[in-house]
């Protein structure tokens, strides 16, 4: 049984423990095979010079576990069950992370892919601070089992949070603390099937990240236009949906508000259908000419559902968001969160009931606010000066632009220019419906958080230089 | 118009902002109607005493929020969708968090029901420390969207710590993380759900609590007796399910230890029905008389889903758990994470991974072990000195005690009458079905991980006069 390799290494100790490894390894690696006959505990503890003990320990180990079979009068075997490893597991397809739009690789020098803020912003001192701070002051009690809702004193600090700058109508009643607005969407969706939708309207164009998401829920998802007054109430009113998905303060990609007229439109229909809309606050922190619009859910509590997350205003990674929902319905996102996964982890709930309390929370808003402001405008002038031709759109507001190009561009054309001269940008046709994306003006989505001001201006140099060299080519 | 109160507070500035927040709060309380016409803005503006611009702003921002409609020649009213509020949701029901079985309120001083570890052993400055290092080290980018499997950091570090621990077949592309096992458990159905399973086989006895998300999972449920070798598998091959949740290596709540025999016809039985087998790792780290023996998991990689969390090991907040599955069972389950909620905060998976990696979970656990020896060879004595006639059942293991107490006792009696004595203890009928429930013999579930020696002593004292009494009485 030399063939065995089993090498030991007696400084390390735990001799039963190596032996016992190293049949596993054995059985897996096929050079063991089922019914294979092992050497009575005497003859290895000779062979490798260790205590009969010893052996014996490893064999009862392995023969617990099921790797061995051990019957009177026929010695020690390798069980008919054990089987030769199939190798390791390939990593999982599609190993990159996700993004809220799918996103090429290799970053480019001049990552203009919209879709998460300036990372290197993260207040990691401070963030790391509340949850010490947390930490340290918590009773014992709060390291067991949370509420599945969420910790109490976040969801109490939000609402105060939320009323005050999103104008929402809220109480710690109606919050619920997910992962994040996907989940939250995500759940709604589950109730909404168990209460018989079966269609979601979302807007269009709309972030192409989450639809497949959605359609995975079991929906089928219809595709309502958005002009500059937002979606359009009137065609939605004509998909048969009773849900919808949208986002009032600061339409994305194309950056419109939903207007007064729409509001009253939308609220109108979702009374009249019985229905429920899903208000997804993106980036709604974000806006720089103005006081931010409050929310739909504020005017209409009963009947919107407010959707929001940090992962804009501090980083995605951080997977903390909320939903805002009628009473009933708060109920029952608890339960779903009981019934799935038993609630999020309470210490960096601790960490952000900290930071809004504190006034963290704000001091880092003002200051992105400002950041972003300047990135905004810098990144509009200098596409001003070097692509005349092409049109910001939305209001001043949020972290990318809708730029729609000089007609007769061809936006997949521009993108690939843009992407050999270092500057990676998104064209917007993907956020179309594919009814609509044959008719959509060819145009890019910018998202401008991660850069400064100088590299903003010489992105649009590039870029302008890829427009013109493509309507020359 | 003095009768909309609308009190202002000039030092605070953003006298705007305050006017339109009496507004908002003057139509949620009814005070404001629907159809209400508004002063002036040169009006009100006057009657505030603030400069009419300010009151513009004010209108406009409500107006662009849907709580006024402005019509020339008609002024400005309270939209007509706006409504009086319906008050303050009320808490969700069943506010008290969860835990493994349902708890009685209040907790009383000696402590003995079961499901969680001592949590006042959980090692904040450490595990703080290990988040800060994380944070201080990470590159910017790990702060954008995860990979909704995990952190690979975690996942290979988990690898190794499961195949070194557990003697678990892993790879970094087995291992998923999830919020804990109850999360890999509901992930897990929900995808065999969409393969067809349509029963799940659960242990009898079995912790209650995951009963209900089993059914919210749209399963039917059956229950397979457990004897002293673990649960039945002839009596499993009767039920017609394809799928089984077991606790090989510590049942819950018998304490029993699957045997070899029992593992080898497991997985003859999962082999033949083409089915797969939900190991739940429950407390497995903790054995106190020998090696703990190795997963079932490793043993047949490709039949066995290896569910485990940090949940009794450190703290059940984390929400931090994995599940080990064969490869195309591991990539089903980080879609279903990017289908729901784009995976897990980030931070805590570094901190684990940086803890795993620096020695300081091995360190932890051996601890916790000898700890919880400690306890559980003190109120095992103490149970033999004051509860004569009872029986500790299971190995040396856990952080629970499954007492099977004399033949004629009352257990929901003993239970109460411990109760009015300080002692809360859960009687274990709730933990069988329905139609074993008659027949198991009377016996307490008890949780020893929280209380110190002398404590738990004390406790067994009255545990034994009640039991005593409910004799006598």
């Amino acid at each position: 049984m030399t063939d065995l390799h089993l090498p030991l290494d007696r400084a390390a100790g735990r001799l039963a423990a190596q032996i016992a490894a190293g049949f596993r390894s054995a059985v897996r690696s096929g050079r063991l095979t089922a019914g294979t006959r092992l050497p009575s505990s005497r003859d290895l503890a000779r062979d490798l010079d260790v205590s009969r003990g010893v052996v014996v320990a490893a064999y009862e180990q392995l023969t617990a576990e099921g790797f061995l079979v051990a019957r009177r009068g026929d010695g020690t075997r390798i069980a008919p069950l054990a089987r030769p490893d199939d190798g390791p597991a390939p990593l999982p397809r599609g190993a990159a992370p996700p993004s809220p739009e799918p996103r090429p690789e290799p970053v480019l020098p001049y990552d203009l892919w919209p879709g998460q803020p300036d990372l290197s912003a993260f207040p990691r001192e401070r963030w790391i601070a509340a949850a010490r701070s947390a930490l340290r002051t918590l009773p014992h009690d709060v390291l067991t089992y949370p509420d599945p809702g969420g910790v109490p004193a976040l969801r109490a600090e939000l609402a105060g949070y939320l009323a005050r700058v999103r104008a929402a109508h809220t109480d710690p009643g109606r919050v619920v603390i997910m992962n994040g607005v996907a989940h939250g969407l995500s759940a709604l969706l589950r109730l909404l099937r168990a209460d018989g939708h079966t269609v979601l309207a979302v807007e269009d164009p709309t972030s192409v990240r989450q639809v497949p998401m959605l359609e995975a829920s079991g929906f089928r998802v219809v595709r309502v236009p958005v002009d500059g007054e937002g979606v359009d109430v009137d065609a939605l009113a004509g998909t048969g949906a009773r849900a919808v998905l949208v986002t009032p303060a600061h339409q994305y990609p194309t950056g419109v508000v939903l207007s007064p007229a729409r509001r009253a439109e939308l609220i109108a229909w979702a009374r009249g259908v019985d229905g429920l809309i899903l208000e997804d606050d993106y980036d709604a922190e974000f806006r720089y000419d103005r006081e931010p619009v409050g929310c739909l859910q504020g005017v209409e509590p009963d009947r919107v559902v407010l959707l929001g997350s940090v992962s804009k205003s501090l980083a995605p990674a951080l997977r903390l968001g909320w939903a805002v929902a009628p009473p009933a319905m708060a109920v029952r996102l608890r339960e779903h969160r009981g019934n799935t996964d038993l609630g999020g982890p309470v210490l960096e709930q601790y960490a952000l009931a900290e930071f809004l309390r504190g006034g963290g929370y704000d001091r880092h808003l003002r200051t992105m606010r400002r950041r972003y402001r300047s990135r905004r405008d810098a990144l509009a002038e200098a596409l001003n000066v070097h692509l005349p031709g092409a049109t910001v759109h939305g209001v001043s507001a949020g972290i990318h632009l809708y730029v729609e190009l000089p007609a007769g561009c061809d936006e997949d054309d521009v993108a690939a220019r843009a992407g050999r001269a270092g500057v990676s940008v998104a064209g917007a046709r993907p956020l179309w419906s594919p009814a609509r994306a044959g008719h959509a003006p060819p145009a890019l989505v910018l998202g401008y958080a991660g850069l400064t001001e100088t590299r903003l201006v010489e992105a649009a140099e590039l870029l302008g230089r890829a427009v013109t060299q493509g309507a020359e080519g």
